[in-house]
């Protein structure tokens, strides 16, 4: 079966969350907007029975599915990148959920007001979010994924192979360093595991081949990670 | 099996979207925090294999469980209050999940800079932030329930009969109107499904019987739904 994703073309997003896992298993898919024909059309069609609140979206045959963590929990399901029994399928999906909100609370710091508003119209709202994100939440997060990773017996976040918030964690930390270089050079000193998932992950084969290809979208100033000097530590 | 919840005990919070679908499953468990016995020390308790970042918590046996999204799967899945094919599951986590993602902009209407400080040290960006997301979000998101459910025949969210989504949708209105009474007065008048919904589910037994008893927790500036005038339409 052939995928089709949704996802705005100029951005990484939420919609890297699935590429990255499309990629690591090696899947058919079609990144619709970015590949021509049909763009984003899917968000206003009527006839969708289950209607997407916004991007991305994936098509899998019949299936027309939504919300970043509920595609992967389906495609990890599918491509032996999820856990296999009820209590670590479970588990995964807490992970998935936690990076969630973590990708919120990322977006929010150069976002505090509002996301119809232009960066420039809350920056001094964003500077007061970021501080306190860096000092407080970031390192809840990270230290969380952290103990996580220790209590799993070091290499992975579920069970003892990659898994789909492997892969989410990797995109967070990558995405972390592009927005905060200086808060996260010294963050990092504390994150041994984490660090080291990072690193592998980043030289998985088809991770590695799709990293330095150009369906790989570079971070920039339209996505959830930005980076703002002034924000950072 | 008896369940074990742990939230907060002062609040409705995440954890009352827990509570009212183990309510009207008729379900046996215990209020940890409220009934005593342990408090909230599992947050900090080292040899759970699956640690939770945040709480809501359902000890479930063996399993522990968190993410308000994922506990939900998991009890509608064994209570009859979840589809039973594959998409339907899909699309009831998919609305559960457009429901967490609501409720955080919800939460962030008072605490748009920190949780860590105080309402009244962010007022003003608060008042910013509120202003916007009665014009652009909150009419958002509730259109978009008013249009599942008419997709979906008219009466639920996913499927012929009643499942979790629903009730958190109930869930959501219900605050809402606490919070925002102004703006609801105006904003319900568009949405004649969700209002018909939220009636219908107040009314059945075991939700009515529930609400009107001392487990439920009134609504109060401690939780994620507050009602400050100065916010409201």
């Amino acid at each position: 079966m052939r995928y089709e994703l949704y996802y705005w073309p100029e951005i990484q997003g939420r919609g890297e969350f699935i590429r990255l896992t499309l990629e690591e298993a090696g899947a058919d898919y079609r990144d619709v907007a970015r590949q021509g024909g049909g763009g984003m059309s899917i968000l206003g069609d009527k006839t969708i029975l289950h209607p997407p609140f916004a991007p991305p979206v994936l098509k899998a045959g019949r299936l027309v599915i939504a919300q970043t963590a509920n595609i992967l929990m389906y495609l990890g399901t599918r491509h032996g990148l999820a856990p296999k029994n009820e209590a670590g399928k479970l588990w995964a999906n807490q992970l998935q959920l936690t990076i969630s909100d973590f990708l919120v609370e990322i977006h929010d710091t150069h976002h505090p007001i509002a996301s119809s508003l232009y960066y420039e119209d809350q920056i001094g709202e964003a500077k007061r979010r970021s501080k306190l994100f860096l000092k407080e939440r970031a390192p809840k997060f990270l230290n969380y994924f952290e103990n996580a990773i220790a209590r799993n017996g070091g290499k992975h976040l579920a069970g003892s192979k990659l898994t789909y918030p492997d892969l989410s964690l990797f995109q967070i930390v990558a995405g972390l360093h592009y927005a905060f270089p200086r808060a996260m050079a010294s963050l990092e000193k504390k994150l041994p595991r984490v660090v080291k998932l990072r690193d592998e992950i980043s030289k998985r084969p088809r991770v590695a081949a799709y990293l330095a290809s150009k369906r790989r979208i570079p971070f920039n100033r339209s996505g959830i990670f930005r980076h703002y000097p002034e924000l950072d530590a």
